[in-house]
């Protein structure tokens, strides 16, 4: 295989050379913040939106970060390495002048009995610092995440400390009831690209939104849920800490499939 | 200058290549623990208790850290870059195997000033995640801290959401009052090496020790307050928030002197 490549700053390099040094401060403290994206057929999906959290959660920390021309150094990582579809990561890390790096894995994608059956999902209770802000802070994310795999599940939902169901480590989570579609509030968390076009779909589908936390002790009554990621579109639930959970499956599929489509307007 | 080193997994390597690739799942989620020591002519202070600390941080977290020779692995960078009084760093990385760390710095020391006058302190919300554990996952620190340097202050206190005051960014914190030295209880900080001596210290000066956490409406009120870590040893507080605070400045310097003595045991 060919060597893979990365932007770090504008400039193309090989993709081992993408380090930073444990000696600087922001790198110890990480002092830094991120996306990960879709490339589809050498198009970013949603790069607006992206670059547009991107600048919030770095505002919101006080990251200093210039102007950047993002289209420009993507197309041209993107041509280096010919990629066609693919997952994205740009990451930034603060100081007195901003490091910026883009780099690639092959695209995320899940089988697709995954979509089918629906997916496990574990329970964790832990609060995100910062939640609407996509910093690398992410070692609760990571413990919840392992947690769940140990455990033979896909996802970990992390639950506040007033039993309140907010989100996934590295998904928001929503639920369907009495034909509503019921999402934590915005300045409850991590506000996704994604989500953006599963409220879009809900309404679409005829749905109520109601920006309303689900609560620890309604996860096992009768409402379809489901997560969105940039990766995983919409996945539906089927079992929650090893209990089965109802799922309205082709509903869910419904607003995966609407996402899907509008990622290529 | 000569070339710095530092040891990775036991080898010398010159510093500028003590990296990590931003494309590691723990080096994006900051699955790692450090510790901070201070080695005063060529010896490292309380390096037992330093390792200790390491092993209990990378066991909370279920990071496996393997056998490591520590003294060994610091004496060889001690010798090689001929390293007398010095700030040491050992950091680690988990993932499917450990990678470790050690780099150094100046000694970090302050100017006699900041003990015969005291220091400036502010108060900042929020809450470390894994209170007991020395993770890198440091971001509320860093923030606290800047906030705290764009006041004009030396170090900032974290208030928890019952209004405690339990300890700073990077030292341990206390109140002597009526005789009797409080500081918050283990289980609800980052329990410094130091801090062992500080309560010692405390004892032998006839002190009665109370692990009970100052309240933020105490912060006024005419307690002596001080703030302990490896770099600092025991260092008095004379303003909270921009407020001046009475402080018996002798009888800190008297509990500096004890640390500071018996780190040459």
């Amino acid at each position: 295989m060919n060597q893979k490549h990365a932007i770090k700053n504008g400039r193309l390099i090989l993709e081992e050379n993408a380090t930073v040094p444990v000696t600087q401060r922001e790198v110890q403290s990480n002092f830094s913040v991120y996306e990960a994206l879709r490339v589809i057929d050498r198009h970013v999906v949603h790069l607006d939106d992206h670059i547009a959290r991107l600048n919030s959660s770095a505002s919101q920390i006080g990251l200093n970060l210039p102007p950047v021309p993002w289209q420009e150094w993507i197309d041209r990582l993107i041509r280096r390495d010919r990629l066609s579809d693919a997952t994205m990561r740009i990451l930034v890390y603060g100081g007195l002048s901003a490091t910026v790096f883009i780099t690639w894995e092959s695209l995320l994608t899940y089988p697709d009995n995954f979509y089918e059956k629906g997916v496990d999902v574990t329970t964790y209770h832990g609060e995100r610092f910062l939640p609407t802000c996509k910093t690398s802070n992410l070692l609760l994310s990571y413990l919840a995440l392992n947690d769940a795999h140990s455990k033979g599940a896909f996802e970990a939902l992390l639950v506040d400390r007033q039993n309140q169901v907010l989100e996934g480590t590295r998904s928001n989570f929503y639920m369907i009831r009495d034909n509503t579609l019921y999402s934590a509030p915005d300045e409850l968390i991590l506000s996704g690209v994604t989500r953006i076009s599963v409220l879009r779909a809900a309404k679409e589908l005829g749905l109520t939104v109601s920006f309303t936390p689900v609560r620890l002790d309604e996860l096992w009554s009768s409402g379809t849920m489901f997560l969105s990621s940039t990766s995983m579109a919409a996945m539906p639930i089927s079992a929650v800490d090893g209990r089965t959970v109802p799922c309205d499956i082709p509903l869910v599929l419904k607003i995966r499939d609407l996402v899907r489509l509008w990622e290529a307007e």
